[in-house]
């Protein structure tokens, strides 16, 4: 799928509404800024972009036109995965993606955002604004002139799209997947020929049979993306993305130019759209769940109990092993497991009785 | 528990720092405002209290102190359940509670906040934010003069604390129980007494035998009551308040002289508590959870089946008669029925298979 075809004309109208005013000072002599902000997703993208243009939106109302963010689409000023640098080294003021692309940067990167049978997305609140979790994020970020905000939530994802089905564990040997970061190199413990693509290629590349499974998002994202009429099964659950924190990050050179009132702007709308993004997802999936059952009969099938416990013990020796590597990943990965137990427990007690007693 | 017992002097200090400035413009000349904000909490109780510290404090930054806000606790200004007309008629400019108190206004109302075995709090925010709820509040509200923002959530509560063992409906026969709004309704079909007393009052009345049973809040909460000096089991799910949405409502005047920055600053900063209260819930209730176990030896136990499919039976009822009762109602009882049978299939492939995995 191209880029150009998932711009609407509303997104433009919203992108241009985003656009920066004339540079200088405001009215009453306040100082005006005018911010790039770099992203990883295509333009408006469903959740993850039109939440960046909803935070530039709010930034720009809550400050009265003083913080002007301009938004900038993956590849349209730097490539996606090289947002982090490009804010690191003040290219662009800001930049919204996801840490654990930066794994290169520090093995503790993930942590910040998804690691398989990790945290979902309530639980990644707990443990990032009262757990502790923010503090060492913003502490690891801090070594490469970034400030770090919790900003957006998918929530839990899907497993993938597969054109073969899984019964057993045998079956995932040899299967060419695309799956990034540390859920790929779990299944490749299982056999999986993990792959990387951009996700604007997942289609083709399923449909061609270049690649047999591909997980990309879950079902708002998936159906405007089509992977539905490239493969036979959708499995279930996202084990290796129980609810990836999206974040914000900010120069810190620039970050530290800006007024108190401008700073506590900038923290309230990224809450706001951490709460905000979630919700769309929240209600959207459902919506897109809803359409490929009833309209596109498409299959969605839970993974086979003896396949997810084999992914879960590989997963907890990957990140047993990435915490080994360096002092710093070791203390993250004691924050985050030493939160992940308790809120296990109370889960136990709370959401998971919950969810059945209805 | 005396309301003194809550305040520590960390909080007497964040209280005294959202104290209003003295009235009057800024130095460059903008209006500032100073705001009395009336609640339905104890002061500075934990999560509903500190959220709404936070609150005020965040405002104040975020504004650069234009719109100081002073908070009244309940019964400091007007009474905990006078909220609403406070606000309504202009006593003060803004007020935090929660929706289902004002069952007498509106029977609509109790879908704002929480009705039993409703939705989680992800899920409430994906109603409000995505699914059409906040327009149908905000309709509801404007008959009264008032502007309603979705402002913070417990996460999903605790069924109670019993002195009696619940084996099955036949022993709620009788019982005594504190348990307000329609969570009472639903248990007073299955022959339970529901007596409604203020939060201050359950330690005594369950110590003294003069009720056999009180649903409060969450461990966070119970356990700063000391209720389980009281009680001898906590029994779950909170079917009664599955993710109650606490709200922060505004005087529709006030409100409207805001200019439009501080209209933006106000509305991101209840999604910011929206989303940051939720998460010291989260955090807090799993630290108070263990230590309720491991130094109390609090016994949870989970309310049977048939009990938990007796109880939904009743609400379901309770619900479509409550809907009978007036046309707006039924529209919000349509709009959230309809959200939450499609999020219910969504999250039986999301959260809930998620949870299993782990």
């Amino acid at each position: 799928m191209k880029r150009r075809q998932l711009i609407t004309a509303g997104s433009a109208a919203a992108l241009a509404a985003c656009a920066p005013k004339p540079q200088g000072a405001t009215s009453n002599g306040r100082q005006r800024f005018q911010w790039k902000m770099v992203t990883s997703w295509p333009p408006n993208f469903p959740g993850l972009g039109t939440g960046v243009v909803r935070l530039a939106d709010m930034l720009d109302k809550a400050s009265g036109g003083r913080l002007a963010v301009k938004i900038y689409a993956g590849n349209e000023l730097v490539p996606p995965f090289e947002v982090f640098d490009a804010v690191s080294r003040g290219t662009a003021e800001m930049g919204h993606s996801g840490a654990y692309y930066w794994k290169g940067k520090s093995e503790a990167a993930p942590f910040f955002c998804a690691v398989p049978f990790g945290l979902n997305a309530q639980e990644m609140n707990g443990w990032l604004y009262h757990g502790g979790g923010l503090e060492l994020w913003r502490e690891l970020y801090a070594k490469f002139d970034l400030v770090p905000f919790p900003c957006g939530n998918t929530g839990v994802q899907m497993a993938g799209w597969f054109n073969r089905e899984i019964t057993s564990v045998d079956d995932l040997k040899g299967l060419k997947m695309r799956i990034p970061g540390l859920g790929g190199e779990v299944m490749a413990r299982l056999g999986v020929v993990p792959v990387n693509i951009p996700g604007g290629e997942i289609f083709t590349s399923l449909q061609q049979g270049a690649i047999d499974a591909a997980e990309w998002v879950g079902p708002y994202n998936d159906l405007a993306f089509g992977l539905y009429r490239a493969a036979k099964y959708c499995y279930y659950p996202g084990w290796q993305e129980p609810g990836p924190t999206l974040e914000c990050m900010v120069n810190k050179s620039a970050y530290e130019s800006l007024p108190d009132d401008l700073k506590a702007i900038l923290d309230a709308c990224c809450r706001a759209i951490n709460d905000d993004m979630l919700a769309e997802y929240t209600a959207r999936n459902q919506d897109a769940f809803k359409q490929l059952v009833e309209t596109h009969k498409v299959e969605f099938r839970r993974l086979p109990d003896t396949v997810l416990a084999a992914l879960r013990e590989q997963a907890e020796i990957v990140l047993i092993e990435l915490a080994a590597k360096d002092a710093f990943a070791k203390r993250v990965y004691d924050s985050f497991v030493a939160f992940r137990e308790q809120v296990r427990a109370w889960s136990a007690v709370s959401e998971v009785p919950n969810f059945q007693s209805r």
